[in-house]
């Protein structure tokens, strides 16, 4: 993770210098962080990179490097480089958790602070977050596609080599780990964030040996207890299962036991069936069946659907990348909400794209068996049983809020004067945060495609406030 | 950019113990990388990456840190851990210079070195290598669907918010650049590589003063020389363009010039054509127009071909993350090809994924014009007219070579004994060697879609060695 503030976009710089050379900089800004769709055609996503990004805003200050380079670019003023000399992020944070579910529309995580220090982190923020919520939603996906086999199952995640930048693979790792992944290959990610690291062997130690059963008695040799034998280098079920089978045995002969066997290619759903038959007629239950090879969280599922028999599935380059339909990047914004507390919003030509003005709360409704019903944003008060409450896209879309609900106020302080107002989260706690909302969503919430809508809505205050600043700004465009 | 070795699969790791608890870790392996895909189901890729790759290779070595944390996790022997102390990289690396135009099954960058050596760099490599080649190739089509305007038109990368992480950004920023971007607005990219920074202004801005007009005067002000003011704020047309016109004027009666104006939202080409004819008969036909919002190739084109009158397309998201169909990850893999001078390879139960054993030269053909015709894989000299040559994944596809080629030996040594053979690249060289590899490829290859399919094919010596070590493998799994 840079810490230099010049990880971001040019035009904050500039618009930073027009701010103070207006002496606006120091009024208070309000921004939101927030987005307009969910990834993967999904029904939610697991915010993720929060304590990343805190970090980050804690950090941040500007070098003599960082200035002598701003120096060079021929745009900025002797003393707007002075001003920087010192600058630091002084402002709060109000976020969600990291690792609850959020919804689109609703304020992810507030700023307020200075205007020129709100600004200048939108993009390392935008970066932060976005990314490791796609990542961290991926992973979750995966993870409730594993969980759905009678025989259980879990995620790890394979994909240094596949992510995009070493930094890109840090991050996917931690967020797939807030994800609910249990491990990684990666070994840096290990040593950053705790994380558990795992591994086999490739292709390439079974080809460096003899043969392949010389490959594998090697191995198992070294790492008698933790032994995973790579199977289809010559021939899955001809080869790899014998001399899988014949080291299992000489293990057990010497007090050990193989640990897995890994399923690098042709069909995992009827290979890992085969394997699985074989260890389990040879007396060997406990060997875990691991299986690889461009996985996602619909090829986990056909697997299990097919009565595949894998117990940990090794995801790489789909969950890193959070690739897929509607997957690759989510498309977090962070827009101007209240400025020396007068609301501020775009229109902008695409309905969609307009933004919510002043500085609003998140609430999060609970019903009377403890499952996530709605969340409303207001202004401040809670909503009221009765109130009339819209879609924040369609306004004509509205319901009375019913009177069974539990009303909880769904983000908290975590950073006041630039400094966090409590310890970091750990990452356990944050993945255990996780398991519990999925777990408090409705279930058709869940469902990979086509899932039940969670519904945002805004009280009637909210919505107010929207209609006069657009009147009011359209006025102004004659 | 991460120089740890740890940033590495644990595999490789416990594969290089057990390597050297063997005694072979120090015979000669030769690994080929190669993808077996076109990204985008394009015709070509752009190589990038080289130059960090090799950065990353002579910089590695393991800290205490490193050490400590690779005891702490109670896989590694104390001998093993001492052998590491002092470890480098001291191996010979063969590439395809960084630009030029490459394509699947052919090895792009093989590394001669003793077996753990080459085993540990696998995914530092592949991570490099595989995004940064993805993301060039994602540039140069953006590029190329922007220069199809009869008015011309640039692309500058605008992503840092939507990456995968930072670091993501920074390289994602740099192969931009080598694909054809001609700037970024990423401010730590500038710095680090040298890109041009570029930039406009946000919503914020406009909205952080009491009217339009009012923010595009104050940007003007401080930056005469350098405005590009964003239309979309209020609404294009009736709000956006007038107050640009009023700039323009003002900024030209104080002897100066409005750079651009930028649209974000709407339809980007009515709104262009409009903001153009607007310009135009006022008499600022300079005036430079910047679309951004969620770009890719094809809206490019669509926008072109629709009459659009963009000059500078801001691409995002799409091109840090390297969207779209067939987009997301390069699919780059690293596999043992010789060790000891012994020809390896891996059949597995895919026969597309099978590798090519042996240590490998690429040829690669022009005709009489100048472009390039084919590339063979062969096992040292140079294809001969009148030669059968077979395709990688299809042995009954084969052709005779014609005698009117002119043959390259298409790689060169760029790394002998863990050093660079030469100076680093330049940036701008590479990027220059991009455009002039695109322009010397048969025209169909260039097409976005349904492409020419450039030839790679397996001289006799190469396709007569595969099968005889394939059957002798087939032979050992009985």
């Amino acid at each position: 993770m840079t810490a230099s503030p010049l990880f971001t976009d040019l035009y904050q710089l500039t618009m930073m210098q027009g701010y103070f050379a207006h002496g606006v900089h120091a009024q208070e800004a309000v921004f939101d962080l927030y987005f307009r769709r969910l990834p993967f055609h999904g029904g939610y996503a697991v915010w993720a990179g929060l304590e990343p990004a805190l970090d980050l805003l804690e950090g941040l200050c500007f070098s003599g490097d960082d200035l002598a380079y701003l120096e060079s670019l021929g745009l900025f003023t002797p003393d707007f480089l002075e001003a920087l000399r010192g600058w630091r992020f002084t402002g709060r944070v109000t976020a969600f958790r990291e690792g609850r579910a959020v919804f689109p529309h609703e304020p992810l995580l507030t700023v307020t602070a200075p205007l020129w220090e709100a600004q200048l982190v939108e993009t390392a923020l935008l970066n932060t977050l976005n990314f490791q919520t796609l990542v961290a939603t991926k992973a979750a996906r995966c993870v409730l596609a594993a969980s759905v086999s009678p025989h259980g199952g879990q995620v790890v995640e394979f994909g240094a080599r596949r992510a995009q930048g070493p930094d890109g693979a840090l991050s996917a790792t931690r967020a797939a780990f807030v994800g609910g992944a249990v491990g990684t290959s990666n070994v840096e990610a290990g040593r950053l964030y705790g994380i558990p690291v795992t591994g086999t062997h490739a292709h390439a130690w079974v080809e460096s040996f003899p043969d392949e059963l010389a490959a594998f008695r090697a191995y198992a040799e070294l790492y008698p207890d933790a032994t995973t034998l790579l199977l289809d280098t010559v021939d899955t079920l001809r080869s790899g299962l014998p001399n899988a089978l014949t080291v299992a045995r000489e293990l057990r002969a010497a007090g050990h036991e193989l640990k897995g066997v890994r399923l690098d290619s042709g069909d995992l759903a009827y290979l890992s069936r085969s394997v699985r038959a074989a260890f389990d007629a040879a007396g060997f239950g406990d060997v875990r069946i691991v299986a690889s090879n461009d996985l996602s969280e619909s090829v986990i599922a056909s697997i299990i659907a097919e009565g595949g028999r894998v117990d940990v599935y090794g995801v790489g380059t789909q969950l890193v990348t959070a690739g897929g339909e509607g997957g690759g990047a989510l498309g977090g914004v962070y827009k101007l909400a209240a400025l020396n507390g007068v609301p501020k919003m775009k229109l902008t030509g695409e309905p969609a794209k307009s933004s919510l003005p002043g500085a609003k709360r998140v609430w999060r409704a609970a019903d009377e068996d403890g499952h996530f019903a709605l969340d409303v944003l207001t202004m401040g008060d809670e909503p009221r049983a009765g109130e009339r409450v819209s879609d924040p896209t369609n306004p004509l879309r509205s319901i009375r809020l019913p009177d069974d609900l539990t009303w909880q106020d769904a983000r908290e302080v975590v950073m006041e004067g630039g400094r966090r107002t409590g310890v970091p989260e750990t990452l356990p706690e944050v993945q255990a945060r996780a398991r519990e909302e999925l777990g408090r969503l409705p279930a058709g919430t869940l469902r990979p495609l086509n899932p039940h809508v969670y519904r945002v809505s805004l009280g009637g205050d909210v919505a107010a406030l929207r209609d006069r600043v657009a009147d009011s700004l359209r006025a102004h465009a004659g």
